[in-house]
């Protein structure tokens, strides 16, 4: 009797494994095409009789960050993080009271900011961002991402996340794809909270980064951040980035903006015509006014033109937020 | 009837992992301290109910490799690979028969391209690793691997890894180990190798570079290797490269010359007396010089002096290679 009931739970494990399986893995996603793609090229690329199978280490995943896994409207995120850095640095910078940029930042005049232009951009950038330890340097984005919370929203920034995307990162992840993001936003903001937001581990992040040094300080191995740009992993970077981190070209790769084309180009674009391999470029267009922002060609951040072009030129799959999902941000815990 | 050999053939493969897990996870190296190090370590931090658990996640292992993985003498196997390399490109460069660093690499006379300096090696690290897609270049390190063999082995170059270090690899990984290459040799150079070689995927590994960028060539997506140093990931840039390419600090680290200290020091050494956090340091140290090569403080490919001490006062293991191995290189297939 032991053993049959030993062999039950073992049976009614397997069945509940299977239908975990054949349950929706994009429970937020309306069908259409858009879902219909991305099931499709999931099932080919991993069933083992397929023409099209990549074997589960060539899987490989690449997200842009800003405007495709979490808002980017009204501003950069990670430049809500350089206010909160100014802000709480101001008492140590008596003379910023007087001098721009950071007059700017702490009358809390966006426009006064811009108007600074990159150079006063590079300044609040290396004032934030620079001249501290690693370790301080995470520390402060986890207390921004804990206690700062966006204009409009009200909400935490980490908060506004796509549920969608979230639930398409899982469903990769399960059918044994690597998935990594590859920004122009900064690789140690972004590492502060990506596991914890998206599931990926720091070493599966790629993005801009300064310079930095390593030292003994009092006994102590430091990593020290300097106030010098080494890379900015934008457009014609990102396949370089990519290059670097992971040494092998994806197979899918989502992006949502004009700086992400040369990183759909290098992923779904085959080198020869021998080369059949089946590839999927994503592209996140920001069409739900009502629940998040509508933009493309005319916006400042995100700007999506040429790439609209090139999308329909290389059979990316559009992904329309107003009718393609059906939620926007996750139900808050 | 039918139910109960099913589950007969459940219980037998459970038997058989069982089996699997419980036999010596490191057969080529002999007992004693150095192993029964390792096998602690391993077991404290993957040990749930241990104060020194540490989850899956985080346990980052990172591996010099010209000298911890595989040999370097009598010079860098990279090096073999330029001499290969221009070898293969004189028909196009007639020029190269009477001048120098190149004319002595096709007369066989490394005193000749030693005595060129670091100016000679860098024109022929640029002659044989830039200006050349990274798929030709690709291709070209895996033409070398399958042809060219060891001046006094006769070997091929990939056949001179460690039996010992292949196992170790195995089981940190079969526990859940994510194991990294940080390495001073050329990153794209090795990436053409160590997952048929170690097992370790192109992402994780870490390496000196070139710049490199990105254009599109009559339609194609196409990577350029340019003929300038991006990276020399060597001593206090080790660390630097772990923190770049990583973003977390590694639980063990191996080594073997004054090359790796830094990384070592990095690895084991807690920045505060609060964080008890268990780490690992091994050093390679060569001393069997009947079946690989013996050298230390004198050598200069993988002079390893200041790290004897340091390895002492640091309490990282010590690899003796005579008495701690029983086999230096797997058996030919």
């Amino acid at each position: 009797m032991q053993l049959f009931s030993r062999l039950i739970v073992i049976l009614s494990a397997f069945a509940m494994t299977a239908c975990v399986t054949t349950s929706d893995p994009l429970p937020s996603w309306n069908d259409g095409q858009t879902k219909t793609n991305i099931v499709t090229f999931v099932k080919q690329v991993t069933d083992k009789n397929s023409p099209n199978f990549v074997p589960a280490a060539e899987r490989i995943a690449t997200f842009d960050n800003d405007g495709t896994l979490w808002s980017e409207q009204p501003y950069y995120f990670q430049l809500a993080f350089v206010f909160y850095q100014i802000k709480n640095m101001a008492d140590k910078h008596p003379e910023w009271k007087t001098t721009e940029p950071y007059k700017s930042v702490l009358a809390n005049d966006i426009k006064g900011v811009m108007s600074s232009g990159e150079k006063g951009l590079m300044q609040l950038l290396a004032a934030s961002h620079a001249n501290m330890t690693a370790s301080e340097f995470a520390q402060a984005v986890t207390d921004w991402s804990m206690t700062d919370t966006h204009p409009i929203s009200g909400k935490p920034y980490t908060s506004m996340v796509y549920q969608p995307m979230l639930e398409l990162l899982t469903y990769l992840r399960a059918n044994d794809f690597k998935t990594f993001i590859v920004s122009g936003g900064g690789i140690e903001f972004m590492r502060a909270f990506t596991e914890d937001v998206y599931g990926i581990p720091p070493e599966q992040v790629i993005g801009s980064s300064l310079e930095s040094h390593f030292e003994m300080r009092d006994g102590v191995p430091t990593i020290i951040k300097d106030a010098k740009l080494r890379f900015n992993d934008d457009k014609e970077a990102k396949p370089i980035g990519i290059y670097r981190h992971i040494g092998r070209r994806p197979i899918l790769a989502a992006g949502n903006s004009d700086g992400d084309v040369a990183m759909l180009q290098y992923t779904t674009i085959n080198p020869s015509k021998e080369d059949t391999s089946l590839r999927l470029g994503l592209m996140v267009h920001h069409t739900d006014e009502k629940h998040e922002w509508a933009y493309d060609r005319d916006s400042k951040i995100g700007k999506f033109d040429k790439g609209i072009e090139e999308a329909a030129k290389q059979g990316w799959t559009m992904i329309d937020m107003k009718n393609d999902w059906k939620v926007i941000y996750p139900t808050v815990k």
